[in-house]
């Protein structure tokens, strides 16, 4: 669809692995990405309610940064990190959607058209009607909880490598006494310890060890060394965990 | 392969998930991709029979494309609604061919390259000898049952969702007299019984719940919302579906 | 990161298929596709001792194509064979890499941000700092044992069809008196035998029926007509797989 409307548009598939209907987890994905990425268009579709209620939406960023898809929250981490969110339009109506607009194909008949336009050029105010900012759809995330020497973190993002995303940050762990290079005890939603290390990466664990270490986009994950942790843990998206000291 | 011969092509990677040896779900892919798709060089490969006695064919439409794949039913679908096949090509011996041709990966070493070669400029009759178009594999489709408020239909396709595509129409419900809004009875391969709605899209019925809609491609699809129905329902593609008012 | 460095580099994305730790499987896959590759700069990633202590390296090949990844075997295959290293250089601190480092994503952080700038004619000297090409890490690869009408082969690779790649090549049968159309016994690692045929393609026997043949890479391997071998086998990557005549 890009292509037939604006064939010198540089499209970069960002991703196309995010679990369906995960909006937490696509949001996740493009916030940790947009530092890397060049200025342009970004469009994003994680869309259970396709077709329903929920707005579908083109912003503009102050940092010269475009988004468009639904208004459910996934764009909402990336867009309120870019410079802030300057002006919104509704696009559900746009002039630049493709007709007959389907009820659950929103990403060919709607978002990729009205991005396909705004690459080549055209003005957000002439995709759709104007929004509200302050009314557009927020993604809350959850924080984590710091005790004496524990820390009761939740489980943001599963890679498909098994390696577990969580909502705490280094700085959360040193606030709760935990170490780097120390040993940690990690507890499971099912009450499950296991033994661990707060580590840097990967092989500064034996293989099929488990670590806590900082990934790429800054966050605390639970790996195990080569192997699948959120296999071997049993957690899911949402699921809460427990890192004490040993 | 193509970047080799003709650097300056765009090449656009529709999905490189279409189950494998599944060419009927690859050319219903196709076909439905099809309008949205620039003119230009369509390559597809869905090829259980490689090596074998099957042809290889380069086709020209009526609208200007052009298609290389296999001469199984794949391009069938898509070019016999594109403007009408004015031209094929056998191109197994091809002289745009790479040399040594292995037995088993002719999209290296047979589509790819003729592909590349027509995007670059190549002419269709210098790319093989010709074929009577009238002689190329045709893939028939199924087509429902339409009785008194039953549909009786066949599972066409399942996307990465566990969304069911069918071979009816909405058209068809009409005729047997179901009514877009009311509950609907689904009786799957094994006779099990499961009520759901004909409805408009995923969000009009409960999470869990099973809905009969129109897809994106203008066909009957069977979903639960926020879940796998194929999985559900126990249902492959060929496998039949009835679909009845409650 | 590559398109915001060297915007004009026109990106192949080989595969993202490799399972992953399979530095062996990625290696192959390389090595393979390399002959079919225009000359440029080869981007390879799989990693499980990322952040430890293996160097990141960008190699200069004597036929102009340049390299960069890990230094753990994945890329020596593809650049012994490919007019050999003329020029390596550790890229770890990279005056090129992006900063701050992460401890797991050196994907992101060191070998796009060096091979963007390679795409973009940076010299290979001024990515980093010499290595002797001598040091760089092999990977050796195993070889078949050649018995009376016997071949003791080890699995090298599985593809995403269940195809079984094998250390063998076709000299290999033909050395120990396995001829092209014969009936074969394929005996797997649990010791369980079953019947096949060494044919020229997959549709040289009937479905799911076993083949043994050379696959696109002129290696030979095994394969299940339309279906699943390494599954059936319970074949996995270095297990030994004996092939005799019956």
């Amino acid at each position: 669809v890009i292509a037939g409307i604006c064939p010198d548009a540089h499209v970069i598939d960002l991703t196309h692995g995010v679990p369906r209907h995960d909006v937490r987890g696509g949001a996740l994905n493009l916030a940790g990405a947009l530092p890397y990425l060049p200025v342009g268009v970004h469009l994003a579709v994680v869309d259970p309610d396709v077709g329903a209620s929920r707005r579908a939406v083109a912003l503009g960023l102050g940092d010269g940064r475009r988004f468009v898809g639904p208004d459910n929250g996934l764009l909402w981490p990336a867009a309120s990190s870019s410079g802030g969110i300057i002006e919104a339009v509704d696009i559900a109506h746009s002039r630049f959607r493709l007709e007959p607009v389907s009820a659950t194909f929103h990403g060919r008949d709607i978002f990729a058209p009205v991005a396909a336009h705004l690459a080549c050029g055209a003005k957000l105010a002439d995709a759709g009607e104007p929004v509200d900012p302050e009314e557009l759809v927020r993604l809350e995330l959850t924080r984590p909880s710091l005790g004496d020497e524990t820390v009761l973190a939740h489980v943001m993002y599963i890679d498909r490598f098994g390696n577990i995303q969580l909502d705490a940050v280094h700085e959360d762990l040193a606030g709760a006494s935990l170490r780097l290079g120390r040993a940690v005890e990690i507890t499971d939603a099912a009450g499950r310890r296991h033994p661990g290390h707060f580590a840097r990466t990967f092989a500064d664990v034996g293989q099929g060890e488990l670590l806590v270490y900082e990934d790429g986009s800054r966050r605390l994950a639970v790996a195990e060394s080569q192997g699948d942790a959120a296999g071997r843990l049993g957690l899911r998206v949402g699921d809460e965990l427990r890192i004490s000291s040993t």
